[in-house]
C-alpha cells in the first residue's frame, strides 16, 4: 500500500493533531510540507478539494477538512469507540474544543497580545472545566475520556494543551491548565502512552503556531 | 419510552435542522422553545452541559453539540452510511457547511445588510460550487449527495439552502443558488422525499434568524 501523505503548511495550526495521530499509531507517513510560497498556485490548481490545507492522500482518496480526516484516520487507526454514546461523548468534546479556536481565530497570530491575553482570561478556565468535568466523570479522571482505551479524544485534548497552553508563546497560560491538575496528569498520561509521540514531542520544530 | 425533547430557541439557528431530521424520520418529540428572557438563568443553572443550546433528551441522554447530536440521531435514525468513505463524504461536507457559518457569524442579525451581501458576494459562489461538484459526483447530481440513499448529508443541505439562500430575509441571494440547477433540483427532492417535512415546511414560524 502507498505511504500516506499529509500535505500541510509548516505549522502547527489545524495539521499538527493529524501528525499526531498518524506517529501515535506508528504509522509510516510523509510529512510534506507545502511553502506559503507555493501555496496560492496550488490552491487556485484543484489540488486540494475546497482549496484548502490539511489534505491527507491516503487509499487512493485524496482526504480534506480536518474533522473528517481525524474521524477518517482515526476509525481506520482504531481510535474511535464503537459505542454510539462514546462516538458522541468524544465528538461534543471535539466540538466544543472547536468554539474556543473559533473564537480566537483572529488573534492566532500573537500579534496582539492584548486581546489573546483577554480572550483566555474571558473563556480558558470556563471551557477547562468543562473538559475537566468531562474527564473526571470517566474514571474519576484517573484514565483516559471515554471508554477504557485512548481514543481520539485523548491525542486531540493532549494537542490543544499542548499548543494552546504549553508550548513557547503560549506558556504564559498554562496556569489556566494547572488549576485542574487531573487535566495535566492526563497529558502526562498521553505522552507517557507512546515512545514515539514523546519523541516527536521532544523535538518539534519550533514554529510560530 | 420517553419523548424524546429539543430544547432550543424560537429560531432556526442551528436547531432547526435537528428538527428537520425528527419530523424527516417521523419520530414523535417535543419541541421545547426556550425564551430569551428565561435563558440567562438556564444557562448558569447547568440545565445544559457546556452552557450551550441545543440539547436534545434522548435514551436518557442530555445531548449537546449540534454536529453530535446531528450524528447520534442520524446513527439511531438510519441517516448515517455505514461505509467509512461515505461517512467521510458526508462529513467533509458538513465541516465545509459550518466554515461558511462560522464566517459569518457576527452577520447573523442581519442588521449590517451591506457586510452581508459583500460575505455573499465574496463566498456564495465558490462554495455551491464545491457543493455542486460533491453532489454532481453522485449519480451526476441526480440523486442524493453519497450513496443510494437519503442520508443526513441531504437533509442538512436541504436546510441550509432554505435557511441562507429561500427564506424571507434571504431570499436576495436565491439567485446565487439558481446558478447550479442540481442543487435546486436536489432541494426539492428533499422535501418531496417526505409529506411531513413538506407539510413543516409549509408552515414554518416567521423568524428573524
Amino acid at each position: 500500500m502507498a505511504r500516506p501523505i499529509l500535505h500541510y503548511f509548516g505549522i502547527y495550526g489545524r495539521g499538527e493533531v493529524i501528525r499526531v495521530l498518524f506517529i501515535h499509531h506508528k504509522a509510516d507517513f510523509e510529512d510534506h510540507l507545502v511553502s506559503f510560497e507555493e501555496w496560492p498556485a496550488l490552491k487556485t490548481s484543484g489540488f486540494a478539494e475546497f482549496g484548502q490545507l490539511p489534505m491527507v492522500e491516503i487509499d487512493g482518496l485524496k482526504l480534506v477538512q480536518t474533522k473528517a480526516i481525524l474521524h477518517y484516520l482515526g476509525e481506520k487507526f482504531g481510535y474511535i469507540p464503537r459505542d454510539p454514546v462514546l462516538r458522541y461523548k468524544m465528538e461534543s468534546t471535539l466540538y466544543l474544543l472547536e468554539d474556543f479556536i473559533n473564537g480566537m481565530i483572529s488573534l492566532f497570530s500573537g500579534k496582539d497580545m492584548e486581546a489573546l491575553t483577554k480572550y483566555y482570561a474571558d473563556n480558558a478556565a470556563r471551557y477547562l472545566g468543562y473538559f475537566n468535568a468531562r474527564l473526571t466523570e470517566n474514571h474519576d479522571g484517573e484514565g483516559w475520556y471515554v471508554g477504557e482505551a485512548l481514543t481520539l479524544t485523548d491525542l486531540i485534548m493532549f494537542e490543544w494543551l499542548w499548543d494552546f497552553f504549553f508550548r513557547a508563546g503560549r506558556e504564559q497560560f498554562a496556569h489556566y491548565v494547572e488549576a485542574f491538575p487531573k487535566l495535566k496528569a492526563h497529558f502526562d498520561r498521553v505522552l507517557a502512552s507512546s515512545p514515539e509521540l514523546a519523541a516527536h514531542h521532544a523535538s518539534r520544530p519550533v514554529w510560530p503556531f
